[in-house]
Formats: structure tokens, C-alpha cells, sequence
């Protein structure tokens, strides 16, 4: 059983604010990064909210992050755009991006905007959560430091490079797909290594290519593989999906792509050279109503979610789970009851709160 | 040892336009038919080829297949649109789709086009092609009929509803990802079937959700499953993206979805009710020069590839594979020495030429 601390989204949300404010961000980024941390706690992605706190703080430090960046427009043409963050944390270019974003798919029917000279952005699915609210179908891709082997390589070439796609339903309840392009992500690698547990195989090989269960394998030299596992598996469409997002994030934006994309830890080298700017990301924004009525997409949708979901489940008292609903669960739990922070990164809140002096 | 009898492609293509036309199809329309149709031979998928010809003309004679559509523009705003295609095969109308996404491309930077009331459109590839052979980047989703069963569940659901992306080189050696969200395509399926072999676990299930490595087990009520096979190796991601496939090419564009979508097989019966018009695609084409400039694109694609391909193998006499170079060895080995075509699906064709009095 693993100990945890609970508190309250308002007392994360106030302190995680005051937290960004005194490392110089100003009132508007502090809100957006905020928001779009704590998204990942409230959805029980734990690995990607608060427990990053200090890993960003270290970014601010060592000036990998610029808490007061000057985004700019690099190219734009009607439908789409190309965003230089300014070494930005991901949490608010990302934002940014969206943002104008729908305001392209507003006009046009679809916005497209890539992000390059970034910082990790946190969970895939934020970054959508506003054009969601607003009736938008949303698409977010990031790349990542390479921890993920080719199809048939033993070299980190690849991060676990996420997709989300995101298609908002009038009722709420919002299909929302969002995976790591790897097998596993890195969280349950982690949880697994709290736990003492042996992972699956399938998940990473040692760095002989050889294959693994150690949970701790990455420390030791190893890799993760791609979604499919194995070559009987279709290994090399996990391979594929992680090169379109890096693709997109990396070659098409301008930032740094494959081994080049800089390291989250603030304390790992970087890549001895660069092919572009930080680390990027792609998004894409759909207004549904340029394609159908609102009423007709709604209704196809709703049509679509209540057909998955009545099913025949594998197990009589499991019904399927649509994409989205673990998540959207745990978010109103969460939000109602408290989140559960892992007692040791409620420790490391209590040492930010207090070199910072902000209550918590 | 598989049977084949050799032909060469002018000699297929040349059969295959006299073919439409006989069936009521323009010149233009049978150009478009043809090159779509051929190119699934040339990359060497064999089973969305000339094999599938005698499948598309059933369906044209029951008028399922209306050979002679008056395809049209039901929504558009300036990005996107939403064509109706009348029942034309998607061998047609995805080259209407994707013409129209390439004009929408030029002016806005990307173009997405929805069709429904489509029929299968070959392979998700070939619609990209004269879209990368202008420079553009493609993306194309259809769904298919539903064979393939939810993560959790053990209904038939889904297509193999495949995702093509495609990055263009300015060498011709394009990043093409093209993969079937199931674990295996069907066409891997029908190749086990013939040459008598099980194949590998994780692939299909039997109707009761029970675990299978029949090759045959779909015309006894079996089931596909998605890619990632099993809950610990990640099959809610391969569900997950199929959902993606489905919601764009069914729920977006105003086609059928799920398990509503009508089979290929003319003598299979029609889902007693319907959601949608027909089956239905998506596509986006994306012009790299919106978001950078061509040769800063063309540097960084060279460059990830070139790292990629030199990226430290599993096995040291196997370089690590970049997605679509298999099918472009075949494209260019089958243009030069000719298409080893099945001795069944030969003699198919010849009895195709005897019917249409076509000579081949």
C-alpha cells in the first residue's frame, strides 16, 4: 500500500500558482501552467503532475526554462502556424498554441500549429481540454527524450512521443484517446519500481536488446519498446506512430527530433549537438460544424459512445470502456473527495513550499 | 511454395481500365480506379490489389457500387469540406478527396477532406501519393467493415480501419507509416489461411472471446483484436486508435460507424439499419513550406532518416527498417520485373477477361 497525503485541488491550484509566480512567471503563465499541471493529477496521471514540480523548478534553474519567454510566429499561412515558444515550459506554450489554434479552426475549419524551442508540456490531453469545452475536436502530439528503441534497433532513439485525439460530446462525456506511443509508459515503469514488481515482457529490453522485466532497466542502460511489443505483434506500427509524432514535433516544427531532443532532468547532459530548437510539439484543431450540423455530429456521437459501451464485454460484469473514462472518473472524484499525492512528492512540496515560503 | 503467374504492370493496367470502362466507369474515372487499385500489387499488398477486382465488381452489379457518381460538395469552409461521393468507389473518391485537400493546402496550408456514402478505398497509401510526389505531407483514415472486436469486449466492432501518414523526401525514398490498428491485417490472415499455418497469439479470438491461433477462426464468428493484443502489452491503445479512425471517417464525416458499416463481400447482408451514408474516409494533406522552408524540411527529413537507418540494430546484419521502405524495394523491383500475381487471382482475371471480352 502506498502512502499517500490528500489534499484539496484549491490548496494544489493556489499553491502551485504562488510556486510559478516567485520563479518568474507572470500572473497569465502562472495560471496556464498551473492548470495544465494539475490536469495530470486530476485525471490519475499522477506521474505527470505535482511529482514534476521540482524537475520544471530545476529547468528554471539551470535557465533550460525561460519563465518570462517571448513567444513568437515564425511562419503562418491562413489554417496554420509555426510557433517559436522561446525556451517556454510546455505547460503554457502549449496553451498558447491551442489558443490560436481555434482561432484558425474558427475560420477555416481546422487550425494547425506546430511548437518548437519548448519544454515538456505535461499531459497530451490538456492542451485540449479548452477547445473541447468549446465543442472542438482537438489533436496534440509531443516528442520527448529518447528512451524507446526502433522496431528491430537497440538504440534510444525515440521518447514515448504521445497522441491525443479528443472529440468532444454534448454530454460531457468526451471520447478521449491519449497514449504513449510505447508499450508502457514511463509511469508504470515507475509505479512498478515503487512496488517491487516485475513488468511485463514486452515493456523494455536491457542494453544489449536482450528482453527485460527490471522496472529499473532504464537506469541501468536499458530501452523501452514501442506499442506491439514483438515483431508477430506489429512492434514496427508502434515504431511508426512514434516517428509521425516526432515527425510532426520535430521536423516539421524545427525543434530537435529523434536523440536530439534535450532530457526532463535538469542534472542530465544534453545531446552534444542539435538539429533545431528545444523540444516541439503539434496540434491540431477541428470545428465539427465545418464538416456537419452540430445537432447531426452530436447525434452520431452520443450513437457511437452508447453502441461501444452496450457491447458484449469479455466479462459479464466489466461493460467496455470507452477512451476517456477512467480519466473523466477519476477527475470528478478527485475534484469532489481530494487528490492523493504520493507521501514522498508531498514531501518534496513541503521543501518548495518552504524555500519558497508559500503555504501548503 | 505459393503458385503465381507473372504479369507485367502495363499489361495489368491496360486489363484493368478496359475492365471499368466495361462497367460504366468515365476514362477518367477509370484512370483514377486503375493507378489505386495496381498500386496495392506494386507495394506489394497483395491482398488489396487485382485480388480484390471480381469483390469490386459484385458490388457494382448488385448497385452497391454505383459506377457513374455524381459526387458532390455537401459542406466546405475554406480548409475543409465534406463530400458526398454517391456510392462511387473509394478508389475514386479518395482522389477527388485528396485533389480538393491538395488545393485547400496550397491556400491555407492544410487541407482536410471528409467523404461518406464511399465504398473501400484499396490501400490508405495510394491516395497520398500524388500528394507527396507534389511535396505535400498526407494522412489517410477510412473505416471498413467491423471484424475487429473493442479492448475488453468480444463483439466485432470495429474495421482494421488503417492510418496512413506520409512525410515526403526530397530523394523519393518517402516516410511512409501505413498500418491496420488491429494487430494483423486481414490479408496477413488470408496468407496463413492458404498456406495452412496457426498464427501467432494475439491476433484473433475465438466468438467467445476465448484466445485462437486459427487462421480461418473470422468464418466461424472469431474476431480481430486490436494492436497492443493484450491488456498488459497495451490493447486499448490499438482500440483506441481504430475509435480515432472510425470517429473521422464515420461520426465526422456523416458515414456509417462501428459495426454499422456495410461489408465488401456483395453477397455478405447489410447491417439490418444504418447510422451514416456508406463507409467513409478522412484526409489531411499538409504543406511543409507553411510551416518552415522547403530545404530547412528537406535537411531535417534527410537527417532523421539518414540517423535512423544507421541507428544500432538488433541483429547486426539487419539495418533497422524506416517505415515504407519494404514497399518501396517491391514498387520498384514489380514496376522493373513484373507483378507475380496469385494463381487463383490469375485465373479470376482471366475469367474477368472472357466475361468483359477484354483481352489479357
Amino acid at each position: 500500500m502506498m502512502s499517500t497525503v490528500l489534499f484539496s485541488y484549491s490548496q494544489l491550484e493556489s499553491f502551485v500558482h504562488q510556486v510559478w509566480l516567485k520563479n518568474g512567471f507572470s500572473e497569465e503563465h502562472a495560471a496556464m501552467a498551473t492548470l495544465n499541471l494539475l490536469e495530470a493529477d486530476l485525471r490519475g496521471i499522477d506521474s505527470h503532475g505535482v511529482a514534476r514540480l521540482q524537475g520544471y523548478l530545476n529547468l528554471i534553474q539551470v535557465g533550460r526554462i525561460n519563465p518570462n519567454p517571448n513567444m513568437t510566429i515564425e511562419a503562418e499561412a491562413m489554417a496554420t502556424a509555426t510557433l517559436d515558444a522561446d525556451a517556454a515550459v510546455g505547460l503554457v506554450s502549449g496553451t498558447w498554441a491551442t489558443d490560436l489554434a481555434i482561432e484558425k479552426a474558427k475560420k477555416c475549419g481546422i487550425g494547425m500549429v506546430v511548437v518548437n524551442h519548448s519544454n515538456h508540456f505535461g499531459i497530451a490531453y490538456t492542451h485540449l481540454k479548452k477547445a473541447l469545452s468549446e465543442g472542438f475536436i482537438g489533436i496534440s502530439f509531443t516528442n520527448a527524450s529518447a528512451f524507446v528503441a526502433p522496431a528491430g534497433g537497440k538504440e534510444r532513439m525515440l521518447g514515448t512521443n504521445p497522441m491525443c485525439y479528443a472529440f468532444p460530446s454534448p454530454d460531457g462525456r468526451h471520447v478521449v484517446v491519449d497514449l504513449a506511443t510505447s508499450a508502457a509508459a514511463n509511469g508504470k515503469l515507475e509505479i512498478a519500481e515503487r512496488t517491487g514488481k516485475a513488468i511485463p515482457k514486452g515493456w523494455v529490453m536491457d542494453e544489449n536488446g536482450e528482453p527485460s522485466t527490471d522496472p529499473s532497466i532504464l537506469k541501468k542502460g536499458g530501452m523501452m519498446i514501442p506499442l506491439g511489443s514483438f515483431e508477430e505483434l506489429g512492434v514496427h506500427k508502434g515504431f511508426g506512430l512514434s516517428a509521425v509524432v516526432d515527425l510532426f514535433s520535430g521536423v516539421l516544427s524545427g525543434a530537435n527530433f529523434g536523440p536530439w531532443v534535450p532530457p526532463f532532468p535538469a542534472f542530465a547532459p544534453l545531446p552534444s549537438e542539435t538539429v533545431g530548437k528545444g523540444i516541439g510539439h503539434c496540434f491540431w484543431i477541428i470545428n465539427p460544424e465545418a464538416f456537419r450540423t452540430r445537432s447531426s455530429y452530436d447525434q452520431a456521437l452520443l450513437t457511437w459512445i452508447h453502441r461501444f459501451k452496450n457491447s458484449i464485454p469479455l466479462n459479464d460484469e466489466i461493460p467496455v470502456v470507452i477512451p476517456g473514462e477512467p480519466e473523466m472518473a477519476f477527475y470528478h472524484h478527485r475534484m469532489e473527495h481530494g487528490l492523493p499525492i504520493n507521501a514522498k512528492v508531498a514531501e518534496e512540496l513541503k521543501k518548495i513550499s518552504e524555500k519558497f515560503e508559500i503555504s501548503l
